[in-house]
């Protein structure tokens, strides 16, 4: 007989905990999420639910809490769930504990700020024992947790491994696709935020649904490029992480990348927004400077980080797209 | 100096009407809207307005308009904005006006029903004297004939010829893209009804946003398999026509074919919806026959055709698209 394996899900926050219910659900794996707060522990293991993180939605009561990092010691598979930025240091911290040979899977989208880097290197130079996936694509943490229909990607170093880890995550409820390119997998996932804040240009400034669609298929395209550039194979942003996450935050207003392209688009320019705070506005000067660096041609980013730093209003850039020589769709 | 060609758009529905200002507007051609009734010609002709098909627009005062179907006789481009099942007809009754080597530019989407074929496949047998091309893409009528941007593609024998169409007809609101795939732009306008179904569907039975998003990503993919298995390019489909188009078709309520599938995701099935009338309804039986034979797997076109036939209630097929085995995304 298989014994289920041991799933440890770090950080309690929503995705965190949307993941680790409805992979306890699957009854294939024994899930615990490790939590930093006691009353968290408590309100998972007593109420089957995180009212602070996932107010009125009812838990897996085969959903197991804890804020003993000992957990993670004979867990084969731990799924990194904290934000983007916080990745590098839960790893430092966390490394102690890990299994040797443990497969750590990020569970955030973006690059890390202070170097530009993919999630994945960062843990990899951190977690030199362990083996580094990433889980990535279309699903909202409430959609996740309510047992709506979900598909998303887990890439690993090999495709295999990435099946398996597939198999041991998914339920009738939560689809994972196995992919082998972990690069184009992250850079889909960082890149559609900044095409997200296109879209929502496009909605402030009332270009219409048509504009909004050319937008999508173009801003795919040149998310396309971007990653075959950097090693990655270009059709997976035509999957899930990459199209189907732009789908989701380009056209859905629970988005903050979305609503701060539409303050943009109304008010044309990023004057009383955060800007540092959007992740995409951060990613867009990101992406347009490593793609000049790499010759890659990438007018929908160039025009919203110009926009973003207040180099360029946004009628200039719109026609500016619309002007470009024509060349092929591809 | 090179004359202005001139252009001729068969057709002044809303469609039609919008090509036709669009292109007049760009000055680069001499562009005549060939309508049935002289009280559309007075109109556009008096007020440069078509408030039949587009209330409210104020079209391009350069564009002419006629009932003459003499026009066509010198007019080395023109546009075939009819109704898809009136195609045949109409090249029919104008293949005796039409010049010889002028091309044809199939403004319509989906198959003709009778056969199953594609419509440049229709005109070629019906005009063996002129060179079929089609355009499609996402635009609404609207959008384009208000000046908002818009990008199509425009595929032809060649990728010359494309390019050649594409110069002639893009204006600074208005893009064309050249592809010489015409199997995966036809197949893409006509399948992303299909998949606009399937849209509505999940937005009805109250998926969810996540959903929506694995569903268009997961439906790219099978229409990519379609297409190649048709002799077209597998990656068309992720452009303008096929993404693009979904997009605008899978999230805008102007499309009937995603009100027919939010109908059939509220009520469970067809009942009281006339189907033959949705585009999309037809496509999927068809769409999913062809497959069968092809051996294509195409699990969403076929539980759309399944559901529509009243073969498959909803919740059977839900559960059997998100329990199938996991295979890789591509």
């Amino acid at each position: 007989m298989n014994p289920r394996p041991h799933v440890v899900v770090v950080g309690a926050g929503a995705f965190g905990t949307a993941l680790a219910t409805v992979v306890a659900e699957t009854g294939e794996s024994r899930v615990t999420l490790l939590a930093r707060r006691d009353e968290t522990v408590l309100d998972i293991t007593t109420h089957h639910r995180n009212d602070v993180a996932l107010p009125g939605i009812v838990l897996s009561a085969a959903l197991e809490a804890t804020t003993d990092r000992d957990i993670l010691r004979h867990a084969p598979i731990v799924l990194f769930a904290m934000p983007s930025q916080a990745q590098r240091e839960a790893a430092r911290e966390l490394a102690p504990h890990l299994m040797d040979g443990a497969t750590v899977i990020v569970c955030a989208k973006g690059m890390e700020k202070a170097s530009g880097r993919l999630l994945t290197d960062v843990l990899e130079e951190e977690l030199p024992r362990q083996n580094i996936a990433v889980l990535s694509g279309p699903g909202f943490a409430a959609d996740i947790a309510r047992g709506l229909p979900t598909a998303m990607v887990i890439a690993a170093q090999t495709l295999e491994q990435a099946a398996d880890l597939a198999r041991a995550l998914s339920g009738p409820t939560f689809r994972l696709y196995p992919s082998a390119d972990r690069i184009g997998v992250q850079l889909g996932g960082a890149l559609k935020n900044v095409l997200a804040i296109a879209c929502g240009v496009v909605e402030g400034a009332g270009l219409g649904d048509s504009a909004r669609a050319a937008l999508i298929s173009r801003g795919l395209a040149e998310m396309s490029r971007f990653v075959a550039a950097h090693g990655g194979d270009a059709s997976t942003v035509s999957g899930l992480s990459g199209l189907g996450d732009l789908v989701l935050t380009g056209t859905s207003h629970q988005s903050r990348n979305l609503r701060f392209g539409i303050a943009l688009g109304k008010q044309g320019n990023a004057h009383g927004w955060p800007g540092e705070l959007v992740e995409g506005a951060f990613a867009a000067g990101v992406a347009s400077k490593v793609a000049a660096e790499l010759g890659v041609d990438m007018p929908i980013t160039d025009a919203v980080a110009a926009i973003v730093d207040g180099k360029l209003d946004l009628t200039t850039a719109i026609s500016a797209l619309m002007t470009r020589p024509i060349t092929r769709e591809f």
